[in-house]
């Protein structure tokens, strides 16, 4: 008689942007394994008797091993009645659920997934911009820079219609490279390009560029996301912006500087 | 002095797949505009002192036209403190927030955007299907049927590299034309096809096939959300599947038929 596991979307780290029933589960928690992204806010949300493990990335250094983490799920799921797998964002975007859920079968636990607001959602949100608008937008493309540089596979190729809006989670620091690869892709000089820092928390920062200006721009605190496409124009008047391109059009936020680049969905 | 306008996403059902937040200025509101697709379970939700109008489609007519939609918005702005626009999925996500934010601006109306579950992410957490998995699929596109062919753009062309993942809103009842238009982009006959009805409801129903088999399958309630990619192969293993393509692979789920396409983000 095994326990059942839920992974579970943490959202951009506002606890207010939690679903109700991702509230409810961490409240019945006997074990939490939880992502580095996962904010301290969110955290204090768990039931205080649970044991709580970090098993993310620390300063860089992976924790664990994505099979050590299964193992744990596996294992924890056989002694407490509620096991929690806690991931930033939604646990179905780039967070590897694929391989727990494997794991999960594998072992015939019972799970269920409770989805989460992924980035892209609240940095839209942010930025007041709608991701898609059935005047200039039809799509939206959610993609990370990191794997498809990885791969060595073109995997935006001759997807860059103007009628597409892109979300790149994990853009790194190196803003130049996602530029070059973007226009490669077909994307025009004049692109709008919002970068959107820690989404949802008190150290939110916005800023919006173009994929011209976007070179020069000093790396924002991880985690990020960039959104391109002509829906981001939109974002200008939500900020103090200048039109002067040869300046970032806007920056909001504090300016609490600690560049990374961490994975979460 | 006039109230603050909030685009609020309803997610796409399950009342505890609300946002926090979203519970709280529900709980709040003085005036809520919906779309059809906001369901009673989310509706009871509301401050029962507020006034509640429905300004989505009925019965495929539509009730009011954007114009009206935003007239109102700014209208109700100026006597209430808090009005909410309650929309099915995540707002920003086809839902035409981008014209209630150019009117709002106009206005000169403070408003607030609280993202919620898009339909994509429910339809997935329900099957079990990672939507990226770094082993086979490095993005996912969200898309509609319906906008790409009415403005006759090939949207999705050349983008079917194997290792994409294509999420497609309102589908639409016509599910071979679906899948003449998804071959010509690129993808193979045998690509897993996962269509989720009424995702995250009562009535939720979900059926796993292949591009080949997706026009023999009759048309599910909706709203529906079409994944296809080489991810939703895992979702097999979630239900009583048959090995054998000349039928539809699985369907799990109540049997009450209600088709139609409505809008939803």
């Amino acid at each position: 008689m095994s326990g059942k596991v839920y992974l579970v979307g943490a959202g951009p780290g506002d606890p207010e942007l939690l679903t109700v029933r991702a509230v409810r589960v961490l409240g019945e928690a006997g074990v939490v394994l939880h992502d580095a992204l996962v904010s301290r806010e969110v955290l204090e949300l768990v039931n205080p008797a649970a044991k709580v493990l970090h098993v993310g990335k620390r300063c860089g250094q992976p924790g664990f091993s994505q099979q050590q983490i299964n193992a744990l799920l596996t294992s924890y799921a056989k002694c407490a009645r509620v096991v929690v797998r806690l991931k930033s964002g939604d646990p179905l975007i780039f967070g590897r659920a694929g391989e727990e859920i494997e794991a999960l079968r594998a072992a015939g636990i019972p799970f269920e997934i409770v989805p989460g607001i992924t980035a892209a959602l609240a940095a839209a949100a942010a930025a007041h911009v709608p991701l898609t608008d059935r005047r200039t937008s039809s799509r939206l493309v959610i993609a990370t820079h990191h794997y498809a540089l990885n791969e060595n596979v073109p995997q935006r190729e001759s997807s860059a219609s103007p009628r597409t809006t892109f979300a790149l989670y994990m853009p790194g620091t190196d803003y130049q490279q996602v530029a070059d690869e973007m226009r490669r892709s077909g994307l025009q000089d004049d692109t709008p390009c919002l970068l959107v820092s820690r989404a949802s928390t008190p150290q939110q920062q916005t800023c919006l560029t173009n994929l011209r200006q976007l070179a020069s721009l000093p790396p924002l605190p991880a985690p990020v996301v960039m959104v391109l496409g002509s829906v981001c124009a939109a974002a200008r008047s939500s900020a103090a912006a200048s039109e002067d391109c040869t300046e970032p059009l806007a920056i909001e936020g504090a300016a609490s500087y600690s560049v990374g680049n961490v994975s979460g969905g």
